[in-house]
């Protein structure tokens, strides 16, 4: 986002709040964060009937109070920034409105506040205060490991997917609708409950033989758990020990050259 | 699988039926693969009492449409190809015969129409879509590194079933009948569903020595859950790293140039 | 072991039950794990009531004919084996044994008979069917692996060990006895569950800050399980990647070269 | 820690209670870590309540003994330490002190006892006993890793608490009060009950949406408890392939010598 630089008063706000580095621009994403923190307490407290019941006017109060903040905040953003639509549309534009909207459509239909929660999104800003250069390259690498992995996790997917259709249905078939496994779509939630090994407890088998089935499909999850893991920790080992450089070649501008690479190797340019 | 050539019909519908790359090839397998899953949707479905209630007779008939479409692709594919046999008694083949006989059947044997849902092996044709060759390759580094690690996977798995039955057996004779633990194959049962951490709670120790021993048995379990992930990690880091090419620079002699390199990185030669 | 050699039948019979390579050898051990299994399976169903109510005799039966020719197959181990006391001492020659004896105790106290389950271990063995060679190996590869992390496994287990303690008397004095935490070593156990991801559910937190505090415990467990994992498969990556041979350096004995060793890193002589 | 060196009782006292080398410094770290052991034995013991009210006399004089010989050893080892402050608020001086404290405020708050099992936190004494130097290494090697990966694991832990918010509010909102969803903080409790894997049970989806949704968020769970892994197995396999020397045989100048070579594997000159 780049400001709108025909005015001081809004390129000094927009140092304020959308630089991260500068001291005011620190203390606003602090504070911002802090009413972010607040007002999911607020939410989460407004949904204990208890505490509602005692103190709910209040917390009706806070919650206005922090939509609004909120509000004059978004409207801040898009006043000051040079190319409103870029930032309306972007990630963090399209979440801060989110952010507000459900409060507003509570006036109309009262259920919608729950909705606020969306604002957790928003506490992704964090990386923004706890110096933001480190965390966009850690993220990255999560970033990249993943993303080098999408067709070995599509594999993994698609895989698993049968396998609980399988599952669930004979586990369906063996148990029946007597123990509690009613029907498929529920067998295949069981299933699910089981091969990652979350085990609720509010479905297990009761016969023998679907206790040996059962067994049968917890080793297998046991075994299928190491796949996933084995993918993240071999791409985040890779991405590590490479450790590409963000340099850019002087004559093609390619990038991803090894640390102890003088020369470019797309185009054998000397590299700085 | 090869093409039956006599006949110019014969090799069009081939194309389309077995050919992925092809646009015409991509549309069967899109819309079959959602026949597919609308298919198994109807299956389970089926299952749900009050749906089945409600709308039995939709469901029944959708189930015989997508049977018999089912059906004459399977002959479809049977009379294009050239070796019918080798196609018959190919893994897709087997599958794609076995998810329409349960159907048949049903009208002989009233239950068989669960068995349908054998068809979900049939999502597996997935990969075709998504740029096949792509897929092949990722799962391909998948099996290998399964395959490469069997040995060691038999030896854990041959392990804990050991650990499973004297686990078992140890709880039976410490917590007994009264605690639930009320014979030794439900106890083994007990002790597969804590070692794999899935714990349903349907089963679990009352007494203090019952709980001493379980405690062990799970940290003994969280100990174990690390061998099958390490030893797949390994594979899949190994086979990750032989991707760098061994390629020599002619003219420096260094090593460890990435697959894409076209200049060595260190002297800025040609490489071959 | 090595045959007593003075005696041609005690050589035959030794290389039908010591060895794994010949025909005869292979087809005894072949038997000898189906009996251990049938007899594994007969010990389990004898503890299951409405089937012991039924075929109690001829279980028992079984149970006798399988531990005689256990007793027979022990003997005649020891009798063909040239040095006695070390098969005796030997681990294989204490399982042999231990898993005779509880039938024959079970003539004088009732109960020992489950003890058999002991036999269970000596389905190790079957590793001697197939392909012993190439399991002992990838067998080395595991136990190297764990024995070079023992150190850190040992710190990993005492921390683990403190955290327990210190969670579940937490938990203990928030929750009470009134919630299931009924004293400290229950509290510890329910720390253990959760910690392991185990989580039964017969004793969960019901007040909101127990709730709070077992959801710390939880994420903690999250990240920490992730430490064990780590810990062995670096180890198997690592010794995967090494693949030391097994060469001896004729000259100093010493062993650990590497495949790509010419001289013996320790004596600088030759390696062959 | 130095000794305080004006008086020869001091310093020989300073020897066993500090040193972990000479014999009598071993044998004092045993006999302290034995009466820490049975010292938390003891307070686990009195929370049992049919064991309290049979041998409660006898614990609580125990509780004493233990009690006032860990205050004989703080304040010993504070009177033989140079820099007495420098102990007193170490991590280990304040571990001391308040592992004898509750004791004593016992006599006036009768509750405060069970704070006594904060001297399990002493049993990380224990590594002194095996070996120090060694356990100090393998301890070094995970805390390093941990270091290294604190980024990763902070932006993992951001994004696992907007995921647990956003699902608990969600479930709140579809399954609601009747099913055991009565508030916000409870659903998020049961959204980190399910994705760390524990499945306590005590709070389970009722309805089919529901279902839907739990599914989908134990499949997403599965995949990010790969992540941490992921992080970690990578470090500790970065830390451990540091361990192989950089260096260069003086001869040949090949590289990849073991830590413990003494010739060249390559040429059999000698390494420096």
């Amino acid at each position: 986002m780049e400001p709108d630089s025909t005015n001081k008063l809004k390129r000094e706000i927009y140092n304020i709040i959308f630089e991260a580095e500068t001291p005011k621009g620190r203390a606003f994403d602090v504070a911002l964060i802090i009413c972010i923190l607040l007002s999911i307490g607020v939410i989460m407290l407004e949904s204990v009937t208890p505490i509602k019941e005692k103190i709910g006017i209040l917390l009706l109060v806070l919650e206005w109070v922090f939509t609004i903040l909120f509000t004059i905040e978004y409207f801040l953003r898009l006043w000051v920034v040079r190319n409103k639509k870029k930032y309306a549309y972007s990630f963090y534009g399209i979440i801060d409105l989110v952010s507000v909207l459900p409060m507003y459509l509570s006036l109309i239909f009262s259920s919608a506040s729950a909705l606020l929660i969306i604002r957790s999104v928003r506490l992704l800003r964090i990386f923004r205060v706890l110096k933001l250069a480190r965390f966009v390259g850690e993220g990255k690498v999560l970033a990249d490991a993943l993303k080098a992995s999408r067709y070995k996790i599509i594999v993994f997917l698609v895989t698993v997917l049968t396998v609980v259709i399988l599952a669930g249905t004979l586990m369906f078939m063996i148990e029946g609708k007597e123990n509690g496994f009613i029907n498929i779509p529920i067998s295949v939630y069981w299933a699910i409950v089981t091969l990652t090994t979350v085990g609720y407890g509010d479905i297990s088998p009761v016969t023998p033989l679907g206790q040996a089935v059962a067994s049968f499909i917890m080793i297998l999850g046991y075994g299928i758990i190491a796949i996933p893991t084995g993918i993240v920790s071999a791409e985040i080992a890779f991405f590590k020990n490479k450790e590409v450089t963000t340099e850019v070649c002087p004559h093609c501008l390619k990038e991803g050259h090894d640390k102890d690479a003088v020369f470019c190797k797309y185009c054998s340019s000397k590299l700085n």
